[in-house]
């Protein structure tokens, strides 16, 4: 048994009840069961302030009749990947896109949900914790109670592997009360955050039949995606009548595609991120004798980075997607910074401020060939300290170049998904340890006339990850929750929760949800005469180069780095001007693919209500040449040749 | 000439003017002397907003008219240092305490400052960036315009330098427009903060006659004011009429005496700290693997980590005075965390935030030894690479034991007041480096039975002192830059301008000023049979280890420890709940010096008004009786042997 939030929870797995305190902030309290149930956290202020606001809802959600239409059965992205997705997912492919609409919305195959038997729902935190996940527990909670008093919301403790131990907390109001609207996940609390082993698999299978459970909602990011349509897909193998919906919730903002515009804590880590940046700005240019160089949190992909960029502006940023598209070596990289610093100093500029995404390690060529090889040692069980004599000659002499910190952090063990601990790599030290070095070199050789160049290195992550939802995510992960329930009441397994049309009032955004087999694609690996597939599975979204939100900072890429444009948000508001404020990536790009959708189908719609039996041949004739032009150019368009891109 | 805020400034001190341009934020615009004055720079849509707010103004500073009392003449605060400061102050010291007061107030000795001729005032920026500091300046050019618009405020750029050098910048409103309320100090820009070698105070000294200055506006803490102090002096006795005024800034809050309560900056770096630091705790408690090891900027003195632990609530904080008191080893620490860490685990708890100012680094009795070896090294002149080689054999065999980063850190050359680079030495990453060798070893040994401990190490500095300034530093310090005109009005020189009664309400606090030379201390150094004594100066105040702020920590130090009694203040707002928060050690402290002094002036006046000539003979003894004993125990407690602690 364990304390949570105030609460006891019963070890399932475990015959041995176990007592672990939680909660006992300075509380006298009883340790036997249930004694004191939800007692509540103490809470600063502000905090008891937010946990007060009531998120809005869109118009489809408010009330508890709604309406849910099938739209077509959905496609890869890349129909080169639909063969492959289809084999892996025999049952969960193909299935329609879902639209959650008003009970008034006059839409003729719209049906209302009617029944709303008693429901068991557990949901588990998966993945690094973002802002606003307890809001999805919230939303999902409300719905629920609201549509049955007698359904149940089983939250897993301690992530993934209370799932598999069945360790559950009964949700209440009474639970919620001090975790509403607030951030961090300690709520529940999370752990390995992958469901993917066969063992791991059945666990949680087990546990979702033990419990008898109608859904399993997954909060998580793009890996736990893919784990669960890999859960849904063998579910319905085995006829565990569980249903698995997951929700997109990462402060990576990666997981970004046709039907997910953003994520459930990227506006609110952005937010928090932009402001120190924008506050260490302010200091550069107060004191003129620092080069900040700032990490910034976000695995692979550089949203993050760029988001940050656009609300605070920066001297420079390198992201990764760039470097990875330039192949740009780490000379290369190194070069161009001290180009930047050397052309600042003949302005008599001594400061700036640079950003570098987490991922950045790995988009290196030359660094993820040396991290390649050291996890490839990691799995044939090469000990580390053996490692760097067991590299290959050009590896090791990279290696060796590279400074005793950087060593020991690239020997890491690498994460679940294979990829480098990119928390743990400290990027910006080593551009900043190169830079200082190559500056030195031509201060020496007189090629630098100027002041010693001065380095001060950041890691911007865990500061931001536990903050305060802003507004933004706090109304989108809460309806999220409510969508969760929709999905389930529909009957659908397999989906993942949608909200488009984000960037404009609550009262305009769409609900739905999405096969998360359509957001799949099958990675290629070309080698000497043959083509090996890689598994279907949801890859980070990348930034993409030709975006509007990186165009932005191409265009502007001189004047930021020597016109100090600064600019500082300032700490996230939740009241008076600047509290509905969005993320810039979000508003100045044009999605709404699901908006898009919907008018397509009424396009159609018109078509075959124009052109029915009995009008005039020429219409017919007339509308016969138009759609023949028009599928031709589509089918062009959709060939395979034309789809080598990354999804968005 | 150099363009600041969109203006140019001509460098008086060179022949050849200067172009430097610091404020083309993509902007195209000439090159040539005032064609773009006061251009202003983009903000985001907080910034703006905040740019609009008009600070509140205690009543005594409304209208024009203002009244000046003057109170008793000033002693040292230990009697024993009252010659030393005498001699060394001869113009300056002894002077009487100034209250302002409202014209209505009916005070009969406070006259009203009839004169307001056209005056000149300098202001320079001195040591770290503060937020708020912009707003002293805005008060000053708003009180020295409304009594006078053919006054001139002129600023310095690039500080103390730009001091020397004569380069000014005519402060207008459209100058200030967009940094009103904002953070950083990069309207003007700071330099050396120094003006203590006899070719400094001539510098500025030559400065000030030669711009003709009326008075000159130190904006700093602890060390600015000691040289405040001196310059002052040094005026006096030159025949020099420019007064001195001394305005308390510093983000260390250790400027703190019978008449400074707090300074500005401190609030709202205490703030943006504690928000991150309640963030970090909640992220430690959703994933429960990390123990997060945070370094606190402050300086010496731990009043920043106090304040921090009372807003968030870490699991345990080390405050340098009390490391100091205790005489605690760097391995009596490590000791304790290593305790605390086991205790812990012993609770199934694997995570823990823990507070270390950076000044830590010069309590611990046994590195600071090796830090005064190591800068008594620096002042030989002796190279960081042979410094190794000549320490003492006891400080050798210490500096040997500790990892590569530290020795290098410390190896570092003093700061201009002697002490070691603090920001730069990593003492947070030492003690995780000591924890988790002690802890590994416990591990092997079969003593500690638990998970391996984690930490990650962060220091919060940089990113919160270009920060925008909470409402009460944007208040605090726009108040005091109308104090500032007032003492100069008053014709003061070698004053602080001075704001009481600060927990309360804006409409109750109380202006004044108060000597520099009355905040002075003079240090003994206790040899072999003889008292070496120094400089009088303005110390750094000590967190006071019988006071009430941190008596609340050290009677909650192990429920914060065991109980996780997190607790996140969030963001700074602005508008709504919250944005009137004051910092927690400001309120609980039962300050207000300066009203207890005039409490007591009113009383004494009172038995003055009674026992007047004619008053009966009983009343009369009984006055005698009663004051006699009085000033008895007065004397007693005032007496040198009972005064050996540092003021407050």
């Amino acid at each position: 048994m364990r304390r949570v939030g105030g609460a006891c929870i019963y070890n399932a797995s475990s015959n041995q009840q176990r007592y672990r305190s939680r909660d006992d902030r300075g509380r006298s309290r009883a340790t036997t069961m249930g004694s004191d149930y939800g007692v509540p956290r103490e809470l600063s202020g502000l905090q008891k302030q937010r946990s007060l606001y009531q998120p809005e809802l869109p118009p489809c959600l408010q009330g508890t009749t709604v309406r849910v239409e099938f739209g077509d059965t959905t496609i890869a992205a890349d129909p080169a990947d639909d063969h492959a997705i289809r084999q892996a997912f025999p049952h969960t492919s193909g299935q329609p896109l879902a639209h959650f609409l008003r009970a008034t919305a006059n839409v003729p195959d719209a049906q209302i949900i009617e029944e709303h038997p008693a429901i068991r729902v557990g949901i588990v935190f998966c993945g690094r914790q973002s802002p606003g996940g307890h809001n999805v527990i919230w939303g999902l909670y409300n719905a629920i109670k609201s549509h049955n008093p007698k359904s149940t919301l089983f939250g897993f403790v301690g992530g993934t592997e209370g799932l598999f131990a069945r360790r559950t907390l009964e949700i209440t109001d009474d639970i919620l009360s001090t975790y509403k609207n607030q951030g961090g996940y300690d709520l529940l609390g999370r752990t390995k955050d992958q469901i993917r082993t066969s063992e791991q698999v059945n666990a949680a299978m087990s546990a979702c039949q033990e419990l008898n459970l109608t859904g399993l909602v997954i909060i998580g990011g793009v890996t736990s995606h893919t784990d669960a349509a890999q859960l849904a897909e063998t579910f319905v193998e085995s006829k565990c009548q569980t249903k698995v919906v997951g929700v997109p919730v990462t402060l990576n903002g990666d997981l970004k595609n046709q039907f997910v515009e953003t994520d459930v804590g990227f506006d609110t880590i952005c937010k928090v991120n932009s402001q120190l940046i924008g506050n260490v700005c302010t200091d550069a240019l107060s004191a003129e004798k620092y080069y900040y160089f700032i990490r910034l949190m976000g695995r692979k992909a550089s949203h993050v980075a760029l988001e940050c960029t656009l609300q605070s502006h920066p001297n420079m940023v390198i992201l990764g997607e760039h470097v990875a598209a330039s192949k740009l070596a780490i000379f290369d990289i190194t070069k161009q910074m001290c180009d930047a610093v050397q052309a600042r100093a003949e302005k008599d500029k001594y400061h700036g401020v640079i950003l570098i995404p987490e991922g950045l390690v790995e988009s290196i060529p030359e660094l993820f060939a040396l991290l390649q090889e050291i996890h490839g040692l990691h799995r044939q069980g090469v000990s580390v300290e053996n490692m760097p004599s067991q590299l290959s000659p050009w590896a090791s002499a990279l290696f060796e170049f590279l400074p005793p910190f950087m060593r020991k952090q690239l020997l890491l063990h690498p994460e679940s998904d294979d990829s480098a601990q990119l928390s743990q790599i400290e990027t910006e030290r080593l551009l900043a340890h190169l830079v200082e070095t190559e500056m030195n070199r031509r201060l020496k050789e007189g090629t630098y006339i100027g002041k010693k160049f001065n380095a001060i290195c950041h890691f911007f992550g865990y500061q931001a990850r536990g903050s305060l939802p802003s507004k933004f995510d706090c109304d989108y992960a809460y309806a999220l929750g409510h969508v969760c329930y929709h999905i389930l009441a529909a009957g659908l397994n397999g989906y993942m929760a949608t909200i488009t049309n984000l960037k404009n009032p609550v009262n305009k955004w769409r609900c739905g949800a999405a096969p998360i087999t359509a957001m799949m694609t099958v990675k290629r690996f070309y080698g000497p005469g043959a083509t090996a597939i890689g598994k279907p599975a949801i890859h980070p979204a990348t930034v993409d180069l030709e975006g509007k939100a990186y165009e932005w900072v191409r265009l502007r890429a001189s004047s930021l780095l020597m016109d100090d444009m600064y600019r500082n948000p300032g700490p996230v508001q939740f009241e008076g001007p600047g509290a509905d404020a969005k993320s810039i990536s979000l508003c100045v790009e044009d999605q709404d693919y699901m908006g898009r959708i919907k008018l397509l189908q009424e396009y159609l719609d018109k078509v075959k209500s124009i052109v029915k039996p009995g009008c005039s041949q020429d219409v017919l004739k007339a509308a016969l040449s138009a759609m023949g032009s028009v599928t031709d150019v589509l089918a062009l368009m959709s060939s395979s040749s034309m789809n080598g891109q990354t999804p968005l």
